[in-house]
């Protein structure tokens, strides 16, 4: 198996009656979807989409948003699953970072297509998904897929060329468009599944957004490599999730730890039956060590597996089943084909306990940003992707990680991990949410601010939770300034945007 | 991870203080065991050991095997582990078949290597593994270690040259040299871990021998790649297995059929505790219905898997745990990964229920025999491997071998295919083991001669045979020939050597 498109054909040949994409009431069989795949394919040559070329993709989760992806690598071009939460103005900056000059559009974004298309100068085809009234002077998807052969395109797919490209969430910057190759992806989807412990019967639960690395890449491409089922939600509601599990037989679920924190809060929790579920995966956010104790009291017979990776390194370190009970708190460690080293700024490994920056060294990583060689530079060196996360390591190599290294506060000459600051105020029961980072101060340089999210109903004010801090933390840690919110803007996988606090309180600060 | 010696390497980061390789009372951490293949790595290099260069292996399975074989490849040389039971003859054949110039030599192989030396003109350097008095003139390992440096050689290793030669146990002709680059074995891995379900915390018992694929490729390097244990014996004595699987908390076991056999009638069986294993491969030979029944009735809460491939295709098929119960009988079906088409002698896929050739493609097959291009292109062919296995087909892709394509009776027009009838005379009480060969026939072509060996103390006569026989196969399929012998002609992986008793019957023909 060389290319992408060879994990669905290689599906179609093995299970080819078997519902390989549910969504809502309807599905598609490995070999309706290896066919659509190839249509698509047939059909995107048609209109000039050639090899090498960048075809992106704005849609919500959808039941054809693989076989569609499929088609678009089978093309030898690159699928750029955009972020639909994306104003205009970033999608429009992603479009011509990309030079995307073909678009598929789902239903609902046929407006913002059409605003697209007048301002981004390099985009010219735009195939509407879903048809309809709606789709305008769009190309209707239907039309294409109708008028295209169902044989394979035999276009020759070379594994070390980008097979797609995701733009990251943007915690800081502009959005980078991180470039993986088809064999990036298929090594990728094969150790993800090992140590997931993924089997060709398993039937996943995919409420992760397909745009980002993390739902189509790994979770997606993990199952779908072994040949296992997907069922795909356009959202991650919480109540529709649990009724999924027991309607569908869902035996392996990948939640974000907010995602999973909801489910426990939901009424339906109750008289839910979780029966089917092998498996609970959950990462791209920290899991609050009191989510992670309730879910494991609730269904003790579960799989638990963290994952920690970045769209640049894909999936790098977990931590299995076996190992939430014997390195409680760790974030994990590096895959099998994986290599990691945690370095401090000379580059130079940290002994056990110590803490540095996350480098990652594997085959199935980015090729680089697309089209910035200089950012590239700057990240991938000597082979060794700089992730900016910080850990500490322990003598065992299971690291665990500390904080972003761009979040990290430099007070009175003293690091400060925000996330240390931020879990000792989640364990207050008045918090719901919070994020803390650093401002500036004339005496230490920088202080800490938490922007609090109290519960609903719950008393929380700054005077009860400075005494909170007060047994917990280090004078130097606590917050000095505190900002009480109705939330905290997120990026679409469930992270703080913290780089938009600081400009708020930049700006606020000015305005002072 | 681009060369097999990262697998090693990967594992003393990882798990530096495990014993990650354990014989007898000995064990070697991974750390020591990556240290001694660094060693063994630079001392080859300054005995003149070349990227490029072939060294032999010629050793029963010990402590330092797969070191000593880590050590080869990290020098960027092949490794071409011997099979120590092959003659004077046949060893001379394959290290002038490989043009090997160094030689690691086991303790008791001393005098066939330095009678090697006398007759292979490329063989020069031979170093003794064992040391001590009969080492003679050969170099003594300990000496050549103890002056290397422990530091990696930092050879710089192409994943797609060659990383070791199997010499193929010549069921038919020559022996062939099938030659493995590192991304096969390293992509191998991957994929036997994934569909064996090995996990880091298993410990395996290897009791295969080191020097054929299946042992060195297959189960070492499957568990290897997640850095799991392995207890490693040089022979398959059934009460040794037994006291190892509760003495060394074995969780994984692969055994060929006749192994596994020898197991469930030895008398220590009864006391043994199995209660570590968690999953039991078998494969290489044919599964008897009747010793899988038995094992399953014996450890009803095991993983049962069957593995199918060839030393060209590395592990091809397998049959997973729940399949057992869903398709008895079955061989398998094709890995992830893999694909297979099972083709008529026109090229053409069979309908399901049909036999035919099995093809294989895959990334991590053989690159091809050494030496040998006319060889490598009649057996690989657009990129399939024509194994000359036959099998049949069903809806569902699972395969069962039918037979080799080579050994196929041809009587009367109508296709015999030896295991039919095998497995039809192994079911009578009173066989031990029988092989069918067909032999030639004035009248029909060809007709089936069976040789069969008698349990102990049973009463087997070609008419009581007959009479079993008439009872349950079409009468073209039944033997018209019957010898009676004490055992079989085996190979290294306990297949019967046909080709072998072909020729008994053609001399024995020619002699009356």
């Amino acid at each position: 198996m060389r290319a992408v498109g060879d994990i669905l054909r290689l599906n179609a040949r093995r299970f080819p009656r078997k519902p390989g994409f549910r969504f809502g009431a309807g599905s598609l069989t490995f070999e309706q979807a290896d066919e659509m795949a190839n249509r698509a394919a047939n059909g995107l040559r048609r209109i000039g989409v050639n090899p090498g070329d960048r075809v992106a993709m704005l849609a919500l989760n959808r039941l054809d948003y693989l076989p569609l992806f499929f088609g678009t690598v089978r093309t030898g071009a690159m699928s750029v699953p955009l972020n639909f939460r994306c104003s205009v103005d970033e999608l429009a900056y992603m479009l011509d970072d990309a030079q995307v000059a073909t678009m598929l559009v789902g239903p609902g974004f046929e407006a913002v297509a059409l605003a697209l298309r007048e301002r981004v100068r390099c985009l010219e085809a735009l195939v509407a998904i879903g048809g309809g009234p709606d789709a305008g002077p769009m190309t209707p998807l239907d039309a294409l897929l109708a008028a295209a052969s169902p044989e394979a395109p035999g276009t020759a797919i070379d594994e070390a060329s980008g097979a797609v490209i995701f733009y990251t969430s943007g915690t800081t910057g502009h959005p980078k468009g991180v470039v993986l190759s088809h064999r990036s992806i298929v090594e990728g989807a094969c150790q993800t599944a090992l140590v997931a412990r993924i089997r060709s019967s398993d039937t996943a639960l995919v409420t992760v957004p397909l745009f980002h690395g993390g739902g189509l890449a790994v979770v997606s491409m993990s199952h779908l490599y072994l040949g296992a089922g997907l069922v795909i939600h356009d959202k991650a509601d919480p109540g529709e999730a649990l009724r999924s599990i027991a309607g569908d037989g869902i035996t392996t679920y990948f939640g974000v730890p907010s995602q999973l924190f909801a489910m426990l809060e939901h009424p339906d929790l109750k008289d839910a039956d979780l029966g089917s579920l092998r498996s609970l995966w959950y990462g791209a956010a920290p899991m609050p060590p009191v989510v992670l104790q309730r879910l494991q009291a609730m269904l003790p017979r579960l799989d638990f597996v963290q994952t920690y990776g970045q769209t640049e390194t894909t999936l790098t370190a977990c931590l299995g089943p076996e190992e939430h009970f014997s390195k409680p708190g760790a974030t994990g460690r590096e895959l099998p084909g994986v290599e990691i080293r945690v370095v401090d700024d000379e580059g130079r490994e940290v002994s056990p306990g110590g803490v540095g920056e996350i480098l990652v060294r594997r085959e199935s990583g980015m090729i680089g940003y697309y089209g910035n060689p200089q950012q590239t530079a700057e990240t991938i060196r000597d082979g060794w992707i700089h992730t900016g996360d910080l850990a500490r390591i322990d003598e065992d190599r299971y690291i665990t990680i500390v904080d972003r290294k761009k979040d990290m506060i430099l007070s009175g000459g003293e690091n400060i991990y925000p996330k240390e600051v931020e879990d000792v105020l989640l364990q207050h029961p008045a918090v719901a949410q919070v994020a803390v980072i650093g401002v500036p101060d004339e005496r230490w340089g920088e202080v800490p601010k938490a922007y609090v999210v109290p519960r609903p109903a719950a008393a929380a004010d700054a005077a009860v939770l400075e005494a909170w801090c007060m047994e917990r933390l280090a004078r130097y840690k606590r917050p000095r300034h505190w900002s009480f919110v109705q939330g905290l803007p997120m990026t679409a996988t469930g992270k703080v945007r913290k780089n938009l606090l600081r400009e708020i309180d930049r700006q606020a600060g000015e305005a002072r």
